[in-house]
């Protein structure tokens, strides 16, 4: 049988949690947390499958979680929305991504993403049978070069993906850059996908600039998010997907297809905790940024350069000190296998990755004995 | 915004529940149980919670589940599974089945689908570029005419779409069936995508007659079940595709990026109860067949018209002998609005339903008082 994505193997996370796991190593590779979700949360799911809630929820999500989330971001972001138009909730924030290119994207469209980027985004687009024209971050500061955006756009470009917080950098984008490209596509027929798992994670005090504070770039965007990701239960593959109408009813008429509606006990479960917890994804930040700046500070003492992360869980590292010539696939390998530290080589969020590269992606979610026990093995190397 | 699914609207399934709530009609249409899954299932999913089994499941599963599912593949069907080449959970069987068509289906590439048919199979094959070659079963058995598969073969067709017990007709395949299909394919390069779902549903001592028992036919073959059917928990979206190791790769590539994985809590909980109560799948069909035969003596003192379904929780009833010229989804929303009982109209499971189909579709997977007043209301009609 022929291959409809030959050039796709096992994701890295997958190999790396199963590297960790065989080796014993301290798991900093894939990112999720070591730690559980509000005790809150948690004791909810057991009640409301004893009270039945265990057939189809609603096709668009359960009336309760999508009104949950539509305070929230009027409460975050100053939008009012639409929930039975507007609102949609998905099996995880991955299959938002796929329904919302599967959505937008034809044959023959060209999208534009940014590289480094999450591993998804090219074989969904590819599955619709678009390709995707790669648009460099320069790092160290993985910073959008709006020129080059603009260099990229043909008449055939239909969509760009955004990712801030930026997976695996940890780039945010301010309000200007927003400003920036809703001018470069004003006069054009492009959309936006925008990833905002990491919406709450963004540190020393700024703000998330998400897309929907921008109202003309809303007007044309699929705004992804993930309770996953929020409330440190990566596990639960619920996330949800907010967008226009026009945009909202064409992404639900691939979603009632790819799975029709997510889990119901986990959706009563989510909309109680929101309700009784507005408070969760205020502190958010504070409690990441806690384990930002322990993991940083400890790391501080090794040959690891870096610069502390701004948003998401995710701190990059340059390992050129130690040693300058070995490629980051196998420098992880190494870190994991000889060193007792899983981490992700940032090469594999590259489609051409720049042949120097030096760089690794260590997963701060961690307890706080995790991430000390890590740096300290990291300050042996 | 141009739709890539411009025929498709709102599901049915979607539009009838909701008139059910609405009116407070007894809810017949969209197939899921009015009562809840065994106890031991349910009050497992609180305590995997609780221990923390909250974080990202392994891309294809958990073992522990996918072992369960293979003893008990092995246990009915006779067949020896490698389960971490030929096992993988999904977020529900729609997914596997959206997922095994882009797996396979190309553009331009021919997909047969028998008539009726469950309406996710048409327009994922349209996602993947490919379109249905759609050939009929005949009213009112429902049986297979394989001459008029072997006229639609033609050199583009790829896959062929199998689902015995069949939605909405009830409809079982035979061994010979599958032997007949076999001889047909046999030369050519068509795979099978066999839509299992039902498989624990198949009633007078009739044997579900699986892929997985047919050596030649599971060799090109994903085969597709659900947790939720056959547990009693269709809001749960947790199902499986079993498919030789080549097939598997292909559509884990698919799966990796359409969800990347299924629900962590609930595979722990569905392998602990499969473990301990291995009778369940074997208790389900005198189960079901009491419920049927309950509704089917009750409803042979109506004016409806019907042969007991041989298999699913569906039975098909004709209603010609009532108005002899009222369109099906006219009679399944005056039954709903009118008469109290909300059914499944079958001319939506046709690409072109025959004008003359006089057909409404109730689902029976309900309790004893519900099947009963259900069936009080109907003799009325
Ligand atoms: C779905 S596995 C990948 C998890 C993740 O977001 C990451 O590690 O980048
Ligand atoms: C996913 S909603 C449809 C449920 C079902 O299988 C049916 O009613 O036919």
């Amino acid at each position: 049988i022929a291959s409809k994505l030959p050039h796709v193997g096992t994701t890295i996370f997958t190999t790396m949690s199963r590297l960790a796991a065989e080796t014993g190593a301290l798991n900093l590779s894939q990112g999720f947390p070591d730690f559980d979700g509000p005790p809150a949360l948690l004791e909810a799911v057991g009640r409301h499958v004893l009270a039945g809630h265990n057939q189809y929820a609603p096709m668009i999500g359960l009336p309760a979680l999508r009104e949950q989330v539509g305070l929230k971001i009027q409460r975050l972001y100053g939008r009012i929305l639409d929930i039975e138009q507007e609102i949609t909730i998905t099996p995880g924030a991955t299959q938002g991504i796929f329904c919302a290119i599967q959505a937008l994207v034809r044959a023959g469209d060209e999208v534009i993403v940014f590289d480094p980027c999450y591993d998804s985004y090219e074989p969904s687009v590819q599955l619709s049978g678009g390709h995707c024209v790669h648009v460099p971050l320069q790092p160290p500061e993985f910073a959008m070069d709006w020129q080059r955006v603009r260099e990229a756009i043909t008449p055939r470009t239909r969509l760009i993906i955004l990712n801030s917080p930026h997976n695996p950098s940890g780039a945010v984008l301010s309000p200007t850059d927003l400003d920036q490209l809703a001018a470069l596509i004003r006069d054009r027929d492009i959309y936006l996908l925008s990833d905002e798992v990491y919406e709450h994670l963004v540190f020393d005090g700024q703000q998330h600039a998400s897309v929907l504070c921008h109202d003309e770039l809303y007007h044309r965007a699929f705004v992804i998010s993930s309770f996953g990701k929020t409330c440190h239960v990566t596990g639960w593959k619920t996330g949800y997907v907010v967008a226009p109408p026009a945009l909202s009813e064409e992404l639900r008429k691939i979603h009632q297809y790819v799975s029709f509606a997510g889990v119901t006990p986990l959706q009563w479960a989510l909309a109680e905790f929101m309700a009784a917890h507005p408070e969760h994804v205020t502190e958010l930040p504070g409690f990441y940024q806690q384990k930002r700046d322990l993991f940083c500070q400890q790391l501080a003492h090794s040959r690891f350069k870096f610069v502390p992360t701004a948003g998401t869980y995710f701190q990059i590292a340059d390992y050129s000190a130690i040693c300058p010539d070995l490629p980051d696939l196998e420098m992880a390998f190494w870190l994991t296998r000889e060193q007792g530290v899983a981490c992700i080589p940032v090469s594999v969020f590259y489609q051409r990755p720049p042949a120097d590269l030096r760089l690794v992606r260590f997963c701060f979610a961690k307890r706080e004995d995790t991430l000390r026990q890590a740096a300290e093995r990291l300050c042996r190397v």
